[in-house]
């Protein structure tokens, strides 16, 4: 007998479909390559991908519990891979509203039921702790991933209710829910998740569903983090197993070193800090809580003021996957995972709830295009999970201290979280371009498409960040509007109708007839750094818009480590994937992107073998050309660079 | 009954002894402080300091062996802690030539007595595995250090015996070296040691005793090694017990992974490398074997040309304490081991005896005036373990890939091996020095003292390399002579007598009362890198001569990391390190050394927060104060840098 949920109010994405440019190209791309291929491989029906075994292993779950001996198979992959099937579900119901697809609604539908089946009586979900170790249940928070994989299956449910009306999934995430609201609120056990997930989740769930307990138990696990900081130790002595054998009294790695109100800085591992975040800043704005958003806004601070490439990527060391210390920002040794990008993305548009202030959407945008967009080739088939700022052949993913920074994406991972990641991400865009709140519409990215309100039509017409103007036109209704501008803009932009600026934002009203025309700076960049982060001092990047450049060998001859930036030199040649040569057809595509002509000098040394040398050396003036950091690495292994030295 | 040994020719250890300089002032800091602390360290006797337990795990040997049950105590320390022990033997047996010392001298005697009654009957001499695993003798080449503990205390049985004529710790390290012999070429045990020593150890045994069978003991394992490259892996699989773990599928790491004649590159723990280079570059020079001299170029040029730091450091990672690729070398993830500076030390002047070039008397150098006396506290009781060519407060030693690169000098190591290697190099300069083959005396490195040899008398009058004149005063004699002109003045240098120059050397005759005076170029210079080293493009780094320069935020004010080096604008100017400021009283007798004043900006940003900026900033005209690298750390917490951003 399913429940009832409330009606949640029509969101964004019901609203809004990409149908122009860059992001539009990428929502294509998802849902004609990336969705159908992440399928097939969680299916293990891809050649030379190693099997994921992620849907076998709730087959194999579900014949276990209904006693089909015969059929019952083992477990494989790692503990949290059913967080696999459940990020593929959510992008794959995301995309359902940008290419409607009956037979793919039906194989969700499948899929609902074999999740169910896969399901124990009292609500338990996670086929690695059915299959292999029911004793294990709740043993291990520390790494144990349950209530992380429930998270994620939660996310994957208010997704799918939101976007089909289905509520199969959402009735078992909601008795998955009321499991662990039993046992953590009802019966008080302690504890909170090592990996952070299933708080924001939880916010949904409880959004989709109305059931207040689920927020109560999102709260939770937010409130008693860290105040116990030995609670990890505890759990880990009164227990045999381990997974990794992660050390509990790393109390950073997962955030359990403090209260999260009194959390100083960013720190751990990176994608489980943003997920943390994410659910603290939406709490914070629901309920208020004061000292929770002031802990937000220290936190993201943190990241986006000291410890954030430029190409809006988190986590400065693969050791713990992790925040280092301010200014500790390598470009080659680096770890940016997608996922972190992703996840402070989340954590971004969730501050925006919290305080209307565009800087949270320049840290969105500096994300999304470089880092998540990187993360994808541009076939839509392989996938970085670590996204370097400077590549070595020869170096770069081969050497100890570099062998997570692969110079080219390979198809697939044993630990695939980012790709199903990247997909739900670019299949919500629309949640992150357009935004509602108290009467206001807000324009927080500019991608070309028709806002479909009750109170308002918008067509926006763009060819951003390939392009310096915005037009939106009220095709009827009217609303307050605030535009965004960019910071990188906010000294030099024109709206063409009346309205003030603050924080950020551009606030006018909108009327059905109005032209609104945004024109913002385009013009090519060389940014620095602060002086004291120490491997980029004397270096700059290119930026056009909220676009990092780099160059790639594939463009340029000669030593590409040789090359000097001269400072206003940059010429913007607007250039198709053909053009630029090199790229394999499906990329053409894409259409025009800017291309970056830099001009120079490069160091040539007599003795191309001397290693150091103080004389016997010349600076010949020569040239560079950048591409949008997007595109690297769709080319062969070659070496890339983003940060030059620059005179 | 002591066996007679040949008498060696009197070495340049008993023919010259610093009495001026930089090289004189450290050598007096090794006998007034760096030899006794050591020895107090050895004996347990500091305060503060982490028990070594290396004289006293000889004692309990000793107990045990003679059956005193009563006084037999429990190893302590790394399985190879008796080198501590035989590498401060040995710089205690240097330092009595530059200092007699009756009471040492007594000392090492005792200290020999107590050695003999370690070692067990059939010459057996390993503390570690009388005590602690007598059954695992020689099961374990791949990690049990034996070998080198072996050959270290050989090392040390030579350097007494040249020096004070004693034959008691040869007697004892000749018995050790049959029982070898025995075991590897009687009786034909396979296998080589895991840590390279004992093959130029065995070569100076050789030396000091005339015993052919130890030459070709060293022979013997450089020719087996690696020509089966997998006997580590089948010595693994017969044995139920491991040190470590090290993988004995690493093959690189120990140099394993082809027979050394094939070896392409200098690869693996780079202390390992190059002892064993150093061994195949003597055996060479002695044998004529065209093919093991082929490697040791190609194994030399590999170091010298695309993996060694300006500094003269090798080992670019801490996984390993390795070699990584070409060209990489990261300025603040460093290894650079105080002990591989030595090591290459080593290797290069045997290349010396292979082929007279001066660019092996210029890697010799550059180590020695920059790796290895940066390794040596000014006070001589702190040491560096690992030498980073750039520190940041918060991240050096901090952070988890950081954590090696410690940016002030500790007390000592739970692994001792780096302050006695310094202490035994430093000891015996003179060897590095003055060297002498076919007939001609080479100086190649300048200090000044007064040789004495039996067909000449030299006095060397400098202040290099805080001067640019070498004075040679031929006292008696004659002699063909061969001065080295280092590369860094090879377009630019005078010498007042006729020669001629080939291949770095100048070759001249020089007979009683000839002054001989060179003259060096010693200005300032900006050395660049090769532009495939990503770590330093677009930066220099500041030399005079063969001294490296550093800044420190102790002589700076301002942020250092936004300096940029104007080139052409260098000024030296000689300080005591008084007048320098903020060293500690016993610094001050080291006298004037040459600082250098670069004039180029610093980037002032108008928001010193923000993290990218394109706009918001201009460069400030101002001036850097740099000190000589090896004077680096003694001023507490603070920045350094060698390479800076330079226009």
């Amino acid at each position: 007998m399913p429940k009832e949920y409330p009606c949640t109010e029509p969101s964004m994405l019901h609203c809004f479909q990409p149908t122009g440019s860059l992001v539009a190209w990428y929502a294509k791309l998802l849902c004609d390559t990336v969705v159908p291929f992440q399928e097939a491989v969680l299916n293990d029906r891809v050649e030379g991908v190693p099997p994921s075994h992620a849907v076998r292993n709730f087959r194999n779950a579900a014949a276990l519990l209904r006693g089909d001996t015969d059929r019952r198979g083992s477990f494989y992959g790692a503990v949290f891979q059913d967080s696999d099937v459940a990020k593929w579900i959510e992008a794959a119901a995301y995309s359902l509203l940008i290419k409607p697809d009956k037979a793919l609604e039906q194989r969700l539908d499948d899929l609902c039921d074999l999740i169910a089946a896969a399901q124990e009586p009292d609500g338990y979900l996670n086929t690695h702790y059915t299959l292999n170790c029911p004793e294990n249940k709740f043993t291990n928070l520390l790494e144990g991933h349950e209530l992380y994989c429930s998270g994620h299956m939660m996310e994957a449910a208010a997704a799918l209710y939101e976007t089909t009306g289905s509520r199969k999934l959402l009735d078992i995430m909601c008795r998955n829910a009321d499991l662990l609201y039993q046992r953590f609120i009802t019966e008080g056990a302690p504890g909170y998740p090592g990996h952070p997930e299933v708080e924001l989740a939880l916010m949904r769930l409880w959004r989709a569903s109305g059931e207040e307990r689920y927020r109560e138990l999102a709260e939770h696990f937010i409130n008693v983090r860290g105040v116990d900081p030995d609670f990890y130790i505890k759990e880990a002595a009164q227990r045999s197993w381990k997974i990794w054998g992660n050390d509990p009294a790393n109390r950073e790695y997962q955030q359990s070193h403090l209260p999260v109100r009194e959390q100083p800085d960013a720190v751990g591992h990176a994608v489980r800090a943003v997920y943390l975040y994410s659910a603290m800043a939406d709490i914070a704005a629901v309920t208020g809580d004061i000292s929770l958003k002031q802990a937000c806004i220290r936190l993201f601070e943190s990241i986006a003021h000291r410890r954030m490439y430029i190409t809006g990527g988190i986590g400065s060391t693969v050791i713990g996957e992790a925040f280092t210390a301010d200014y500790d920002l390598p470009n080659d040794t680096v770890y940016a995972e997608t996922c972190a990008s992703i996840g402070l993305i989340f954590f971004a548009s969730r501050m925006l709830q919290l305080e209307r202030n565009g800087r949270y959407a320049d840290v969105m945008e500096r994300a999304f295009y470089n880092t998540v967009l990187a993360g994808i080739e541009l076939d839509g088939r392989k996938f970085f999970y670590v996204n370097p700022l400077e590549v070595i052949p020869g170096v770069s993913g081969v050497i100890p201290t570099h062998r997570h920074d692969l110079p080219q994406r390979p198809g697939w991972f044993g630990c695939a979280c980012c790709p199903p990641n990247a997909a739900r991400l670019l299949a919500s865009a629309a949640r992150y371009i357009w935004d509602r709140a108290d009467g206001i519409l807000y324009a927080n990215l500019f991608v070309e498409g028709k806002l479909t309100l009750p109170e308002t039509e918008i067509l926006t017409e763009t060819a951003y960040p390939f392009g310096d103007t915005v037009r939106f036109t009220i095709l009827s209704g009217s609303t307050r509007m605030a535009i965004r501008i960019p910071a990188f803009s906010a000294r030099n932009y024109a709206v063409s109708a009346p309205g003030e600026y603050r924080d950020g934002y551009y606030y006018l009203d909108a009327r059905a007839g109005d032209v609104i025309e945004l024109r913002l700076d385009m013009s090519p960049r060389i940014n620095r750094t602060n002086t004291r982060a120490a491997a980029n001092s004397g270096r700059g990047a290119v930026t056009v818009g909220p676009v990092v450049y780099c160059a790639e060998e594939a463009d340029n001859s000669g030593e590409l480590f040789g090359f000097t930036l001269q400072s206003g030199s940059l010429r913007i040649i607007p250039q198709t994937p053909a053009q630029i040569g090199g790229f394999d057809a499906a990329a053409d595509s894409l259409g025009t992107v800017y291309t970056v002509c830099a001009q120079g000098s490069t160091l040539v040394q007599d003795d191309p073998d001397a290693l150091y040398f103080s004389e016997g050396f010349r600076e010949e003036a020569g040239s560079l050309k950048l591409i949008p950091y997007f595109m690297w690495g769709n080319r062969g292994l070659n070496r890339m660079r983003i940060w030059f030295p620059v005179r």
